[in-house]
């Protein structure tokens, strides 16, 4: 079926890891350091665990809440960061379950799959939902927003998605925080895919509660989620949570206890979070790492239109997280060829998961930077000639 | 406060991670191979990883379901293993909200923390239950269990748990099962801390489903827990769980389906996982693992006993897993000094968590021997030494 090209066993990269490079929205390729840190057995409710779980707590709440606006990292002010183990679905849920109390009804706003999953969420939670929905290539519309919260007086959360990783689609977070504040409604935030890359401002955008992971844009191993929360709004959430293992407000009261988690916690992945917003700082927060993304994203869409990949989205639309790029008419690609040469060179790519159009995705976050981007596009090119594909993808010949 | 005696300091132990051995229920100490195998980055839909899965959960079911009775793996024959992302908690909600329909009673049995927090779980999901309870140094006891199914016909579901981490005492399963299954009723047992050391046989212990983890006998890390269910069984749960994340039900499906997880799997934890079955599988698997513990548990026992301390716990009564010591009533004893002492010569133990009687635990599993057990047992001496009791801690002088 797949006929590898001579130069494809010559030229296949590794990372320094020996595994190829993960151009996908997470897991994803992380650096040595972190995976190392995980080179040790920590006792859970040890003093130096509990001192771990606070340092890190106390860093990631002062990502998007030192009010500098930096990301830079500083006095996390109001707003408390609580931890949940599994994957960010689970800190999702956890929040919705938590922060929808069981006589309200939430707003969730769906242009893609994670906006999706909140309603099905709610679904299983039997929480009162309303939804919007915008085709996967258009943003979320603050306008309708507020029109829905004008009419519906029994809404009292809203819930948006701030990347949209089904498609890469930056929603326009802070102008909905607004229509959601001026309605006097409360904003729940899916920032999996956006958290530590993409700017997040708790002075400037208002939000209850805001969920993420460890193993997206902060380039963590995947095991452990979280929740940025108000600490007021927090607070309230008591008795909400239909979940013992979700109940993020039993966890944070847990925690400021005395310092322990309620449940046994992932030690390992712990330590890696840690070693990993190190690095973060290291490469000057939100700002450092925002920016080795838009030039790994930028690199990667000119070098694929340059083969004759279409993306979906405008570039004005596009967060510099993870591409979509159309599938190509021409007859000779195959996508399962194409993704098996890619992996045996080396790069892991994504398959779609769009349901307006065929497609396939390339991230561009994670331990990658300029030169993994362009041993990417190599060997892109180098699949594509062993399609028998020459030129561009476009060209239909 | 504490005033470290010179030999504290002179005799500081270290594993070879140089942590201290966690003499804990888990997270605990874990070979470096199994730490190391985490060293690496896979993509969670690449097919590598699928496979890493698939064998993982054939080779947990295999432990209890190969018929053979051994744990030393074979054929699963009826038993499907589900992984459940989180910790062993998670995999018991996801057990119980899963098992336990809307319309459906379980029967609690209680003996400690664990057996209350399944009746804890069930407030949480709204499900009906009523409880059984017996003293934390008393095993549950099949007869009152079977007059109590005789009594309530509304009962559909009885849950266990297997080994009682809180005191450590053994729970009779099979004579549970047994009263379990002579009343057409199904079993659901929490088996945390006793999977893979304690012999748990399905052709015959009757059982629905059985919820552990990663990071108790089997050596893995924490991050994920697991339920191995009667295939037939696990079928029948279908839109019964309360929650998204938490449903065994959908996980099952979709790996079924196209042996991806729903949700990010904690890659790097699982890796770990794979690595610890190879160590299981070289010791000879439940049978081996368990000889090594038992010798660890009768060391421990032994010399804390020429110490002059109490095990809570009859010695029939005991599972090799973690024992129970009455706090001594000497004068000169303070728990917390103790703790600190032991864990600066490099030994963790851990707190007590009964409501009968002041009592501290010290763990037998893990990657330790007898080297490791007669370390502890040294360093106790010391840590005695320098509280100023010079001879038993039962002795009042």
């Amino acid at each position: 079926m797949k006929t590898p090209s001579k130069s494809t066993s010559a030229t296949a990269a590794a990372s320094p890891s020996g595994d190829p490079y993960l151009l996908t929205p997470g897991p994803l390729t992380t650096s040595l350091s972190v995976k190392q840190a995980m080179l040790r057995d920590y006792g859970s409710r040890d003093q130096s665990f509990i001192d771990l779980t606070a340092r890190v707590l106390r860093r990631l709440a002062a990502i998007v809440g030192d009010g500098a606006g930096d990301g830079a990292g500083g006095d996390p002010g109001d707003l408390v960061a609580v931890p949940m183990q599994g994957s960010g679905t689970f800190a999702v849920e956890a929040m919705l379950g938590c922060f929808v109390p069981a006589d309200g009804k939430v707003l969730i706003c769906i242009n893609g799959a994670y906006g999706r999953r909140m309603a099905e969420m709610c679904d299983y939670n039997r929480r009162a939902y309303s939804t919007l929905e915008w085709a996967e290539d258009t943003p979320v519309d603050p306008a309708q927003i507020d029109r829905q919260l004008r009419d519906d007086d029994a809404i009292t959360q809203v819930a948006v998605v701030h990347c949209e990783t089904t498609s890469g689609i930056l929603n326009p977070l802070a102008a909905v925080a607004e229509a959601v504040a001026a309605r006097g409604r409360r904003l729940l935030v899916d920032a999996m895919s956006a958290f530590g890359a993409l700017p997040l401002d708790a002075s400037t955008v208002a939000f209850d509660a805001v969920a993420a992971s460890a193993n997206k844009c902060l380039e963590g191993v995947p095991g452990v989620g979280f929740c940025i929360a108000n600490r007021s709004a927090l607070a309230s959430t008591e008795g909400n949570s239909p979940s013992l293992a979700l109940d993020l407000h039993a966890q944070w009261r847990a925690l400021q206890g005395n310092g322990q988690w309620r449940f046994t916690p992932p030690t390992q992945v712990l330590l890696a979070l840690h070693q990993a917003l190190d690095e973060f700082d290291q490469e000057g927060g939100v700002a450092g790492r925002g920016r080795r993304y838009r030039r790994n994203c930028k690199l990667l869409i000119n070098g694929m239109r340059e083969f004759g990949f279409e993306t979906l989205l405008a570039d004005e639309l596009q967060a510099p997280v993870i591409v979509t790029f159309r599938m190509p008419a021409h007859p000779r690609f195959q996508f399962d060829a194409f993704y098996e040469n890619l992996r045996e060179q080396g790069y892991v790519i994504y398959p779609g998961k769009l349901t307006v159009a065929d497609s396939f995705r390339i991230g561009c976050i994670g331990r990658l930077g300029e030169a993994e981007m362009n041993g990417a596009l190599a060997a892109v090119r180098r699949a594509l000639d062993s399609l028998g594909i020459d030129g561009r993808v476009d060209s239909h010949t």
